[in-house]
């Protein structure tokens, strides 16, 4: 990836000269990252990104060619400048593992460092982790939904610029796609490539069965035919039956047929007859054209007989649900190590922050089932056992007794003192690790439509910090002190 | 822009290698890229990205890590590595200029050349001209509905991926906006940059008020107050009141507030009045807040009080219609400059693309607007004036005679042998055209809702040879001759 450091929003630069300029340089603050909605109205999210938020902060650092820009928007003074020709990040960077199931206000990220610093982060951040965190949701629901069986990505030609298909591509193999068509994304991150053929292929050459064949004789061993170019019944199954067996013949494996138009459900269906009776049963057949996680549900359920799903336009633009709410918020401020709590307050009660320095706790029970998860203030102890009562922060006569209980702390140490320590793990192990991870939550939370509500509650030592803060708020604005 | 070669679908690189062994590569292929749809139900598009395929085009080279990747996939053979390593594009590209407004079925961009080059370029000109075209589309109906008041584009954060954030700022620049909060778009395509203060601001001192004086000390004469941080009209308005007065009293110019939560009407008519009362007449509301053409439409006629308006997350994204379908189809095959014209047949009347090599011709009636576009065979010519009558492809019976016309081609030479063959306009006089371009059109047209449907109408040669090619393409999946 390019050197981002100029991938920020213009009045995170005034700001930062405004924290200059009022002598804020050496004041410290905390952000958190998290989102307040789940998309796709589904019972969870993935978080990916990180790995991308860690090459970014790796590379701040504003270029000679930089500051003259910033020079010529006559915005910014000379001591300004200066200090951006200096700009390291000195932070301390903590997040929870791409591939993490998460939910509703959870600090994905928490950024601690110089007011100055965190200031700029903001926007790179949340571009790179709204983004990625959307798409792996959206491919871990398609997968899903093809119960098993493997989904290639294939929807460069229509993501959002360059960029999004090959981020795209990573976040859709961490939900666990099998395959990208995107070259470039396979170059970069080692993700397996995959693809077939295009109508103008077929168009190409006199006719479809010399097309087929001119395939057959490139690609022997890897040979899937797309079958729908002019009648995917009349002549293109007949004609791929034939390449086939003459593949078979020779001594290779016929791979299959893709479908790319039509009624998925009944050609599927039909093609898988004439391909059994042909003698070709090893030969499978791809269906693709306009998927995602509701039609490929739906054609399973009709009893379609595809075994392969190649989804693009809906998977890498995540057509119903195109962005992440992903926000950045302020949980404390302070110098030298000390911090105090802060929250923003709204008339919109999903609006108000958690405030304070947070970490996030998730209880298993003994059977290795994700029970519910806690956001906690830093130092607070949960002792493994010990029997432990949550309430829902909204409705607090909500109540659950946990016990005998395991827990885990999902934020791990990234940056600190603005070195990274941690390894990154290998795209392949993400993969794993995200399958696995959601396998230690109920289906129910991870149901496609009316997911049961996974429980998210805010340790009573937080609660009761907020509500202090917020009185204290209320009254300040009642008394016009602000 | 970084080198994107490799951007391309891997079935792009194996049909390349099937066209080499079998002999194909001095084969030629006329490409269009079109659309189907128009987005948002809308009544037109902006098309953009040419300079950006133009760039992709100009630096399309392999490198040996490249070719060393695409080695270890174990598909190609050695001889198609090797024309790899000497690949360079050679052929033809006509293109519409960026700005103009264009139709479904119009070939926004042709391409010409070796079937081995062409194939190559399917992907990475649609990601381009997808994703630019369809948010300067965005940008445009935005701008329509604010009515001649400034919008900024701030969505860098929700964008999907960096490239998305710059180049959404620019497309959204050529659709009208102002101005982009991102300062790598700024930088890099000269896009003026401009933004306010965020919400941490004003939580980072101990007051809102003192939150305020520190940002108009340090930015006296661009001073813009975020007033919601607490609560608008009980705090936020009064506080900003003060320090543009202040301000004013000091001799500067005082800039104005913005609010970005709450019922944008009541709040802005409150606001305006309060300001007012307090002298500050000069003072701009700047609203923001999950706007997109149709909040800031009905916000407008409930008589809010805006004066300029941010737009973020549902611009950058275009989260109502989040990809425009556009396609790279196959309309003419053949050798040494002689080409036949193809076809690609579907049940589905839409998906049949037209055949030959094309040209879009605009007639303009005498006072200068457009009345019609007609897609042509490239030798067809339209004498001025000389009554033409043109019908509809689908209802033929719909037609209409144009008398006392001019005429003009919208495709213009982009590369011819490979060269590029002409100057690339400066984004801001893109910008002007596509203002002046969509001036030329009834309101009818580009009305936001229900639009009227601009006639865009197939010559009568074009018409004919499309007939006579299906005609001879069913004939023959009857005779099973595919």
């Amino acid at each position: 990836m390019e050197n981002l450091t100029m991938l920020t929003d213009l009045y995170q630069l005034t700001m930062m000269q405004g924290h200059l300029v009022n002598g804020y340089q050496h004041k410290e603050a905390v952000f958190d990252v998290f989102f307040r909605t789940l998309p796709f109205q589904g019972g969870y999210a993935l978080a990916a990104g990180l790995e991308q938020v860690v090459e970014y902060i790796e590379n701040l650092t504003f270029s000679e060619e930089n500051l003259v820009y910033l020079r010529s928007l006559n915005l910014f003074n000379e001591d300004f400048i200066e200090e951006l020709r200096n700009f390291r990040f000195t932070g301390d960077i903590d997040a929870v593992p791409e591939g993490t199931s998460v939910f509703p206000f959870e600090p994905l990220i928490r950024v601690k460092g110089r007011i100055f610093e965190t200031q700029l982060l903001e926007t790179a951040i949340l571009n790179l982790v709204n983004f990625e965190t959307l798409i792996a949701t959206k491919a871990s629901r398609v997968m899903a939904a093809a119960d098993g069986a493997s989904v290639m990505e294939f929807g460069l030609r229509r993501a959002q610029g360059p960029d999004a298909g090959i981020l795209g591509a990573r976040a859709a193999f961490i939900g666990g796609c099998q395959s990208t068509s995107n070259v470039l994304a396979g170059e970069r991150y080692g993700i397996p490539v995959s693809g077939t053929q295009a109508h103008s292929w077929i168009q190409c050459f006199p006719s479809e069965l010399e097309a087929f064949r001119a395939f057959a004789r490139t690609f022997p061993d890897s040979c899937l035919l797309l079958v729908d170019t002019y009648s995917a019944l009349e002549s293109g199954v007949p004609n791929a039956i034939k390449v086939g067996l003459e593949l078979e013949a020779e001594g290779h494996h016929f791979q299959g047929i893709r479908l790319d138009s039509g009624d998925l459900t009944y050609l599927s269906r039909e093609a898988r007859r004439m391909l059994d009776e042909a003698g070709l049963k090893n030969a499978i057949i791809v269906g693709s054209n306009d998927l995602d996680e509701e039609t490929i549900f739906a054609v399973r359920a009709q009893g379609a007989k595809i075994d392969a799903w190649g989804v693009g336009t809906h998977l890498i633009t995540s057509k119903d649900s195109p962005s992440l709410g992903g926000v950045y918020k302020l949980a404390a401020e302070g110098e030298q190590g000390v911090f105090h709590p802060r929250l923003k307050v709204s008339e919109n009660i999903s609006k108000i922050t958690n405030p304070g320095i947070k970490k996030i706790v998730r209880f298993y029970d003994q059977a290795g089932k994700s029970m519910a998860d806690l956001i906690a203030l830093e130092d607070e102890v949960f002792v493994e056992g010990k029997p432990l009562t949550i309430f829902d922060p909204i409705q607090t006569w909500k109540r659950k007794t946990l016990t005998n209980f395991r827990t885990r702390e999902l934020l791990i140490p990234v940056f600190r003192g603005g070195k990274r320590v941690c390894e990154l793990p290998k795209l392949k192990d993400i993969q794993t690790y995200a399958r696995k991870e959601l396998d230690t939550f109920w289906d129910e939370v991870k149901r496609l439509t009316n997911p049961h509500r996974y429980i998210v509650d805010l340790s009573t030592n937080l609660f009761e910090l907020k509500q202090q803060l917020l009185l204290t708020i209320h009254k300040d604005i009642k008394a016009s002190k602000l």
